[in-house]
């Protein structure tokens, strides 16, 4: 676990994509870093994974946003955690904050580390509803997005259409706009369920 | 300057991509980092900034790589730095080792900080040669393969395939290829002019 940190005093939040090779953790990582760095005018650094260190099924892309610049790097904790499979989950929950966000994509995770995770089957609903699994990442960051707020919807769609090839934009578009309804379903369910 | 370090007396080659936003940095710090990675099975970590941090001409990628996990984060110095403009080689050629190797896009770079800067016109070549400018990067990157030696040719090309689209996949490869001479008859410059 590594992380940059912010001066002391700023806010920063730090999201972390894990999953196997292939899962398309890196491009998630790398449209969030662009929506909140390119076009919401944040502070943002991506870090990135390759090799024997990302193998074993737990490789990982990590963004780092604040509104002030990211200096120093030392390790820290983690806000937000969406692990798409079992061994990432296991590797890195122990990363997340106490308060932080526990995304899971439960077609490959059968047991989440922590009660208050937020699991839905992303790969097997997009190879189902979608007709393509591979665009769960995509939905997943849809999820991501509704619960956490760390990004604008203007930003994130244009940080899509940058990294999308044309043909396959609108089944992408569809894919967060379900994560996205997903996750507001996930969200109130618990916020009704904590007020009683 | 923030780098990933590894264990005490591990080899680690620290690559620093420089200059302003749409040189192509990101990409060429992507197919590095895949090269040495997915391709070399070596151990890569890959940071990149977007947002105000990554505005003023000094964007950055920086590309890590070691035999051993890189574990540690903190500052250290670095081996490679290609600087694509005179804003880029202002800021960051303090940071580079003394023995460090220094690229620079003489397109863009008027005075060099070292003496013993590689300087080569990398954009207006593309552009008068190649008859587009846009490959710089990758005829940059070319250059740098054969003066580090930090990845094989066969995973190089491997990553140029993977992330460059097909079409222009010639166009690539060929300006890769002329950079890799280019850089291979400055190296042997050098070495015929320290043989006196």
């Amino acid at each position: 676990l590594a992380v940059k940190s912010a001066p002391h005093g700023v806010k920063m939040t730090v999201v972390r994509f894990a999953g196997s090779g292939g899962q398309g953790l890196m491009t998630s990582g790398r449209i969030l870093a662009q929506a909140a760095g390119l076009y919401d005018g944040r502070t943002v650094v991506q870090t990135q994974s390759y090799g024997p260190e990302a193998r074993g099924g737990a490789a990982k892309s990590e963004v780092c946003i604040a509104d002030a610049p990211i200096d120093n790097l030392k390790p820290t904790r983690i806000d937000v955690l969406l692990a798409m499979n079992q061994a990432s989950c296991d590797k890195y929950s122990g990363d997340l904050k106490p308060a932080g966000v526990l995304v899971a994509d439960s077609s490959f995770v059968d047991k989440p580390p922590r009660e208050d995770a937020y699991c839905f089957p992303f790969t097997f609903h997009c190879r189902d509803v979608l007709g393509n699994p591979v665009v769960a990442n995509i939905m997943a960051l849809g999820f991501l997005f509704i619960l956490t707020d760390v990004t604008s919807r203007q930003a994130m769609d244009r940080a899509l259409t940058d990294n999308v090839p044309p043909r396959f934009l609108e089944l992408n578009l569809r894919a967060f706009e379900e994560g996205a309804r997903e996750g507001a379903k996930a969200r109130d369910a618990r916020a009704g369920r904590e007020g009683f």
